[in-house]
């Protein structure tokens, strides 16, 4: 029986790097660059909802990866030093491997990641400041240029039980007012995503689905 | 009862990006340099053993990112392709957060790290072509040039028992046949540590740990 892959916890990732600068080229067209800040590369998983957007969107903005004024490390947010960020989709980083082929059957399919995304840039934007947010273009075949400055670079997963129980608990409540004043929330509380990925056994799987692997390019 | 950070699994990391090129400079000087290829950020656990290598090293050089001569995407390995790796030690991929702070108390220590990551460079070295295996320079500031091909972003974790159970278990038969033939193997099996990781209930925890961080810099 193979039942892992069901149980099996999808989160949005992002994959964050520190940088001096960065760009992105289509071709011989520079679509879009930074100077000091964030590169993120971010995969959305079916499984999202607004809820891993608020916070994704929290974590990258108020994450202390900059040195204060008296070089002090790990002291200052992006939004602190009011420095860039550049966001481009990457539905790679929702990959499961089988043997050593990626499969990206738990990335969110394009025709409704790419609203899902722009959404989230969006509300980055709101949050922070429109004109420091750059994005890629989505779906296209991109060079994305990193200078990764230390270099520095997190994995970010939503949420963030298994590392931050603490601030688990805080989005849950944070969460559950939400809930209370709107009714769009999405469908499924971090607890129950905590208690199922404490449920899913992966070895009680024979990994029997074989070599089927998505076809999409990037 | 704050007792999830010490169930918590520490695993190795990778971050492994395809490139069109990349390089390292330190200072002004360019210490190293690769064309098409990955472009692997590697952070070492606390309680990563040589199976971690081993596994790591297999899955960098034979993971299939790159397409073959059809122009058929994930079919080939940077191996197949006679490629160029370029890794570089990043510790900061042993990050837990605490709120918006980073800690780095689960990485391994820079003076155990060292050796442990030249060997393991040494094995990729040895399993592959010595002259298309790039470096860093360990714990210097660096600028990590990357051209992130496509974009292609793919995490690794080790083992990959909750990504891939079929190799996990091919994986341990592996490592029951070495450890039968040598006597320092490592000491905890893949499946305790399966185990333990889906006896970790997150929401255990009250988190109280605090707001210590490692004042450890890139």
């Amino acid at each position: 029986m193979s039942v892992t892959h069901d149980l099996e916890i999808k989160t949005m990732k992002a994959i964050i790097q520190r940088v001096t600068k960065a760009s992105v080229t289509v071709g011989e067209d520079q679509i879009s660059s930074i100077g000091r800040g964030l590169c993120v590369l971010l995969g959305i998983s079916v499984e999202d909802t607004q809820k891993d957007v608020d916070y994704m969107v929290r974590k990258i903005l108020n994450l202390r990866l900059f040195e204060d004024e008296n070089g002090r490390a790990w002291s200052r947010s992006v939004m602190d030093k009011e420095l860039e960020v550049l966001c481009v989709s990457q539905f790679t980083l929702q990959c499961i491997l089988k043997g050593n082929k990626p499969d990206y059957h738990s990335a969110m399919p394009a025709e409704l990641s790419q609203p899902f995304y722009n959404n989230m840039l969006e509300q980055m934007r709101e949050t922070y400041k429109p004109e420091l947010i750059k994005d890629g273009q989505f779906g296209a075949m991109m060079q994305v240029h990193i200078q990764n400055d230390g270099p520095v670079t997190i994995q970010l997963e939503s949420p963030a039980a298994p590392t931050d129980p603490k601030l688990l608990s805080k989005q849950e409540k944070q969460q559950q007012r939400k809930e209370k004043t709107r009714s769009k929330g999405p469908s499924e509380s971090s607890r129950e995503k905590a208690a199922l990925r404490s449920k899913a056994d992966p070895s009680a799987s024979s990994g029997a689905e074989g070599d089927v692997s998505s076809e999409r390019e990037p």
